[in-house]
């Protein structure tokens, strides 16, 4: 890929792309604008029908992008008609020229599009600290505009990757009390790209008729659950972006009127679901990945407390190059729960690897089979679970191990 | 090393020991028990004179081991007349058997000393998840105690290494209202020892004449700017121990009342700066370390905020690895302090390398000089700066780079 090595496809990454179908009111195209890369589609858009809602989460960096600060400002404000994303440059840690180069790019889609500016949402990912060339955007967006079509999702998946070794897509068919209703979802992950940093964007789509304030209290619970609950290297971009728009294009169905609707119940799992999916897929894809890793924690104060300790012992190093190197490494785990700053009892710690029990009450359990436990931590998808013995609060994250991949990509890839 | 494989001597290390004098009140040996290593000492004893007072600062592990919970239970109750620290086996995640076997060892000691168990404090570092094994060492204490002696801090320094590289001890010569004191302190490092876990430990001792309360107010404040300020990989051992004993049997010197004394001043100092020395040593033995990274945050809300910022610099992988690959990569300094929670002004915040500017008021300086930044970063001392715009609060963390050799030691060595 331009604008760093070639690294391998992730040995994580699935078969193939799944059959991504048409949504009614979205259209769809990608093209090469030479924001920095060469030889690649770098530019990405999608034109949404009128009338379609949106909701976004966004990082929690205190040094937020130009981006990430426009899509703030105009949430809630309206409708979305578009939503234009670039790879080779964040245009993020850029001052008043970053916000002024993203408003240039807002102006010149709604121009395009034929709205207002605050109809047009948008992400940039890739070198840091270099103002968005908004001119190279503004000159290929004529042409890409008038290349739209329902049926491009492949393609927008491709033209947001930067280090990325595979592109990333989800669908969900479900239903709103019995009318079908259909989700697709893209992300790109945790790739570094030349000079700088992850990013993590995802961009969902569907065609049923959802309330703004639904749909983002919708995406802000599956976001917990789904990109907040998986870990790479616990960094956290500057630009990171999860964008969600209903067109209510489809099939006329029943109004939601709120988040608890009986029959919006087989959508919002359906939603979480395909947005658990997009996250494994991004850490699946982390740098240098080689082992898949799910933590569970369970017994803890609260739901919070118990993903604050699930992502402890994900992001810990110890923990990290433990399964990396296949060593069924317990007492790395007890060091993570007890750095977490979350209430557990030690007494009562209760840890398993691969569902076998190793350590029970404190101690380690008087039957723990550490072949079987060696076995398991050789393997590539790694379960964790640990039950802290406070309360109720269960979390589950993933993660991946650390591995010299890790450091080859971020450490030499200059050299 | 018996325990793992040796690892090459750090090349940050020191070029030798400094000559660590005798302290009045204080006799040392070390003793080959066979806790877990053969052909090794692992087994360190100080007796003190009566009257010499504690104070301790331990881990914020909720895991904490049982010799740190037994230093904690004794702590304040009176004076200190022994600690006993073996290598080998943490004594952590043992449940009863391991308090048990605590208190054996401080039991066996206080006899042998003629004192009270209440005044023996202890520390383990080595495997965890096995009750350590209390007969050997109480087997090891008779020959230990008849061979104490005042000029043995080196062979101490020894005893409590696990994987260090090389053994850690500094030294101060300092008055109290211009009479002669001496501080000497030994402290061993984050090496992992097969199969576990990085622990730090840390033994200072002074011939002065220090109250508890002021001994600990003393050790608590400089801890946060020494042991507390260091990071390796950002994991927290569950045996963590910084203790520190004052004699009193040195020169006569006007009394200290409060940390606040006018003529406590140099000593407080002095004190203070061994702490730093030894907490450096620590991260020069840093597991794969080949760079000493110091890292000041300045412009910060409270001196604690920007500590939080610093250390999130400090620990994040993708700076340690940027310095690892010798790539003055700011961006991921951006990234960093955005993701630390603390209040930072985008729009104000500067970041300087090597003493040199590079981002200024949220954008890349305009004279940045990235030859410069570059060559800085190949160097083996890098210094790194960043002031976040919002208030008065400052702090200095140090630690190293992250490299192929830490993944060796920690995911590698098994195999």
């Amino acid at each position: 890929m331009a604008g760093g090595k070639t690294h391998s496809v992730s040995p994580l990454a699935p078969e193939g792309m799944p059959e991504l179908p048409p949504i009614a009111g979205v259209e769809i195209g990608a093209i090469e604008a030479g924001v920095r890369y060469k030889g690649r589609t770098d530019l990405m858009m999608m034109r949404f029908a009128t009338g379609t809602v949106a909701a976004g989460v966004f990082t929690t960096s205190k040094c937020a992008s130009a981006p990430v600060d426009w899509c703030r400002s105009i949430l809630g404000k309206g409708g979305a008609r578009a939503v234009v994303v670039n790879s080779g440059n964040a245009n993020a840690f850029t001052g008043k020229a970053g916000a002024a180069a993203a408003k240039t790019v807002a102006v010149a889609t709604a121009k395009l599009v034929g709205c207002k500016a605050d109809a047009v949402y948008m992400a940039s990912t890739g070198v840091i600290g270099e103002v968005l060339p908004a001119e190279k955007v503004t000159a290929a967006l004529p042409k890409l505009a008038t290349t739209l079509r329902p049926d491009r999702w492949d393609e927008a998946a491709r033209a947001i990757m930067t280090t990325d070794t595979f592109p990333k897509a989800a669908v969900r068919k479900t239903d709103i009390d019995g009318k079908p209703v259909t989700i697709v979802g893209i992300a790109k992950g945790s790739g570094m790209i030349a000079p700088d940093m992850a990013t993590m964007l995802s961009f969902v789509a569907t065609d049923a008729t959802i309330p703004g304030d639904v749909l983002q209290a919708l995406l802000a619970k599956a976001a917990d659950k789904s990109f907040n609950s998986i870990t790479v290297d616990g960094d956290t971009s500057t630009s990171d972006t999860l964008l969600a728009f209903a067109t209510g294009k489809g099939v006329t169905h029943k109004p939601v009127t709120k988040l608890g609707d009986a029959h919006f119940r087989h959508f919002k799992a359906a939603f979480e679901d395909l947005l658990v999916e997009l996250a494994q897929l991004v850490v699946k894809d982390g740098e240098g990945a080689r082992k898949f890793v799910t933590v569970t924690v369970t017994g803890a104060q609260s739901a919070k407390a118990a993903r604050k300790i699930a992502l402890t012992i994900a992001n810990s190093p110890l923990v990290k190059t433990a399964i990396a190197g296949g060593d069924a490494n317990w007492g790395r785990i007890v060091m993570a729960v007890g750095k977490s700053g979350e209430k557990a009892d030690r007494d009562k710690l209760t840890i398993k690897m691969g569902g076998r029990l190793v350590a029970e009450k404190g101690a380690v359990h008087p039957r723990h089979d550490e072949a079987a436990a060696t076995e398991h931590f050789k393997g590539t998808d790694i379960v964790i679970e640990a039950d802290v013995g406070v309360g109720k609060g269960s979390a589950t994250v993933w993660t991946c191990d650390l591995t010299h991949g890790y450091i080859d990509i971020n450490a030499d890839y200059r050299s």
